[in-house]
């Protein structure tokens, strides 16, 4: 089981490697659902030739299936472990931009993430999604339009974030919901609630994922953002985020989020400074426009 | 979250993409150990490149998702369901090619499959491995060498096989131990014993692994064949099977691990037919010559 030197490999040796993956090709040339064969022979390709490349040692294929086997036994609904993976290696962010294709000036779309949940609560406009998460309050408006410019008037709008200690709601024990809420845009498409000014946090690094992160130098860190859902019928579903300008990590994020497009300015205001709706806040708080412009559902 | 149709695909839309993957690419720059960086670097082209070229769509990746998560959680000692998937997708035997170069006259190696237990009984020359598992009697015998010729002596045999309903011995819940014996080469190099003649089987097709297979129209059986693992001081370790000649499936073993100079002649003896060692049996059995050949350790 010892390995020769890659420059000693003869084009005879390349041509059984090459074979074989032939054959592997081949057996699924039967397979009844077109869109599957066409799936797994690509997969099967790229595999292969990922393994010739590097010249893979047996002991590197144990290694990697003892890697891959933890990734899903540590995976389950509250812990996205392979999400996670694909995630910071690129994965998941291609797959994002493979299918949200521009259009136009329409708004770009960015990671979904593994802390999304279902049935968040419903705020109204001027509401806050904090539900008791703690943070320097931000102040979130702007416009849902179409790529034709026509405003759109009850766009279900979901948005989730981590709170001040880099957390979110479902990474806690205690089955709390906060920092997550929905809203939906009024009769000119505007919405506005007030949020939490997002901060910088790490990925979930105690799995297998942050092993590999750490082995490769390279951090666990996100981006400060607030994450953005926004449905409306008739147009492209939009998943995405803005990212706080001049926050850490924007030149690093660890899942390859960021575009320019998205980076917004949570601007400070002074304590005291009086607030959209009146309300008195302690302290500094911040104010951000996020304008959102969906492309019709076919494009 | 729809895609646009593949045709459609603009060069600025590829140009994004592109530079998606070289951004991830870079990420891995400074990680500490090269070999790494170099798994890292080539597996995120080959992930990206296979997503860019099936243009992913969003629903698969999370039901490719959800099917590794569940190949880690089937993943334990007993079934190594990811080393099933890797079989099933050629990836084990071409790690095995990789590392394996054919050297001169050396026997050629395949897979080593999830089947192998350390520490199996030993047994004299002309000895039986079959430990109450039952099946057509079969005597093995043949010589090790050297690529020079020279015999081996004291190699160590590891062998290994189903019984014959097709199940190993870490199938049943019994914690038998059965079908498995290692023997060493006299001082010619000589080996001989008693096992089952092998028959085909379905390696296990109740998990994920065995879904992928249905679905894509393959079948999961396995050639007949007899586990050898082959270990002498200053050989290159020899891993492989001897496949029974007219066999079912030689030519769609589901692991791609049958090579034509592993196929031999399993010949039958009529009842009644003297054995080698003067054992009686009762009604047919066979009789199998495998000669091996081991390369130098460092070729």
């Amino acid at each position: 089981m010892s390995s020769e030197p890659q420059q000693a490999t003869s084009q005879e040796q390349l041509d059984r490697e090459a074979a074989l993956t032939d054959e592997v090709l081949a057996s699924f040339s039967d397979a009844p659902n077109p869109r599957l064969k066409e799936i797994l022979q690509s997969l099967t390709r790229h595999i292969h030739e990922f393994a010739r490349e590097v010249r893979l040692t047996e002991d590197e294929w144990t290694a990697g299936m003892e890697f891959l086997a933890e990734v899903g036994r540590r995976t389950d609904e509250k812990r996205q472990e392979f999400i996670l993976l694909s995630d910071t290696l690129g994965l998941s962010m291609q797959t994002i931009t493979i299918n949200n294709q521009a259009v136009g000036n329409a708004t770009e779309a960015t990671v979904f993430g593994p802390f999304f949940v279902e049935g968040s609560p419903e705020i109204q406009q001027g509401g806050d999604i904090s539900f008791g998460a703690v943070g320097e309050p931000s102040w979130v408006e702007g416009y849902v339009r179409g790529t034709d410019g026509n405003p759109i008037p009850g766009a279900k709008i979901e948005v989730w974030e981590a709170d001040d200690d880099g957390m979110y709601d479902v990474q806690y024990d205690d089955d709390r919901m906060s920092a997550r809420a929905h809203i939906y845009s009024d009769d000119e498409g505007h919405y506005q609630f007030w949020a939490l000014t997002p901060v910088p946090y790490s990925i979930p690094a105690d799995g297998p994922a942050g092993d590999m992160l750490r082995n490769a130098g390279r951090s666990p860190m996100r981006a400060p953002h607030l994450h953005f859902m926004v449905t409306a019928d008739g147009y492209r579903t939009l998943v995405t985020h803005i990212f706080v300008a001049g926050g850490d990590y924007l030149d690093s994020d660890t899942v390859f989020g960021v575009k320019d497009s998205l980076v917004k300015d949570f601007v400070t205001q002074d304590a005291g400074t009086p607030t959209p709706d009146g309300r008195e806040v302690e302290g500094t708080w911040t104010k951000a426009d996020f304008d959102i412009i969906l492309p019709p559902a076919e494009s």
